[in-house]
């Protein structure tokens, strides 16, 4: 058996699960905020602490204090969001009317950049792209949690061009920006995910999800 | 405000933390052993409850049942620890010494496959393959945390051809079968990274990885 100082209640169990289920996508934040630095550095250990896979640990965090580059990035972010609803097409109009960042208003602005590759095999001889940014995925799940537990929201926007990003943070060449982490207070938290709630799109129950033995999804 | 239902305390925050901080990639598993069916609903409604671009939810979990689909999956895992061996080279002894997974030994066996491209175009325009992914690991780290706050060790084992499991499974050829997971009962968690504790390799502090406005790593 386990020894008593890590083994679990029922009441961490319920934490937990309490704080899965209320964690969203926030792109509504509170402006002229800060997270304090210890705040931070919770939310930052929080995803340190992530899987990785052969211990690689890909993740690099880039804070953005600095306020021109926070505009510059969003304008990245707008050009992309535009370019998006181009390729929407029949749904253009209805995509932008959807808020769908909160670069400019959030307290934080935090940058999470895969590392180059550093020639790892173990664990990923096989899957060596998928497997790094699974670890770097995981890394920020940890502190979306994290965020969540501490009451602050957090988007993560993949709305830009990944090379644009990493030229503007001069990132060398083999680097991938995967995330822009608005982190800060919020007025209040959507009581389902946004997308949902703007009848964007409906979330499928997790029933269709489980199969036993072999894939079992039908196909429209 | 947030409103008092949706609040954390710090008892929440402490037990989160204390999860995160605790969870281990485990290869070592208590044989004959079994998840019960509640435990397992909850498992998967944590990862069910992960975030995903677009709301693609791009999750599926295929539950292995069946004795000699377990032991086929495992002979997969075989091949591939073989190959890796190879790959490493100068290291292959001291790879060949280590644990990599507990498939015959863990209670539960789940794979998780990343379904077909379903078209969504939202958040990942320019991000197509990454960003299912992103979400598809978010999903599994849900899941790995509920289930070390359940006191049940996980594996993510990824020893494998994606190809080769995919047929086994009778997987569309679209899919990608990302992760194969060992759960359960386990004898006592590991009390570091597992390949940190067999000197594999040591893991980096997180204040190399947090920089300010732009890429600041130095390269060897």
């Amino acid at each position: 058996m386990t020894d008593k100082t890590d083994t679990f209640t029922e009441q961490d169990q319920d934490s937990l699960y309490r704080i899965i289920q209320a964690r969203r996508d926030m792109r509504h934040f509170v402006p002229d905020t800060h997270v304090p630095e210890d705040v931070l550095q919770r939310l930052l250990q929080a995803a340190h602490a992530a899987p990785s896979v052969g211990l690689m640990q890909p993740w690099r965090f880039i804070h953005i204090k600095n306020k021109t580059l926070r505009k510059s990035i969003s304008q990245l972010v707008t050009t992309e969001r535009l370019l998006t609803s181009e390729a929407l097409d029949s749904r253009k109009d209805e995509f932008l009317r959807l808020k769908v960042e909160g670069i400019r208003d959030c307290a934080e602005l935090m940058v999470v950049v895969q590392a180059p590759d550093d020639g790892t095999v173990f664990g990923r001889r096989t899957l060596a792209k998928e497997m790094p940014l699974c670890s770097t995925a995981c890394a920020i799940q940890n502190l979306w949690l994290a965020a969540r537990a501490e009451n602050l929201g957090m988007g993560w926007v993949s709305f830009f061009d990944p090379n644009e990003l990493g030229k503007l943070l001069h990132c060398p060449d083999d680097a991938l920006p995967i995330a822009l982490l608005c982190i800060g207070p919020v007025k209040e938290f959507y009581e389902e995910p946004m997308l949902q709630q703007e009848h964007w799109r409906q979330a499928r129950p997790l029933s269709e999800f489980i199969f036993t033995d072999h894939w079992q999804e039908k196909h429209d």
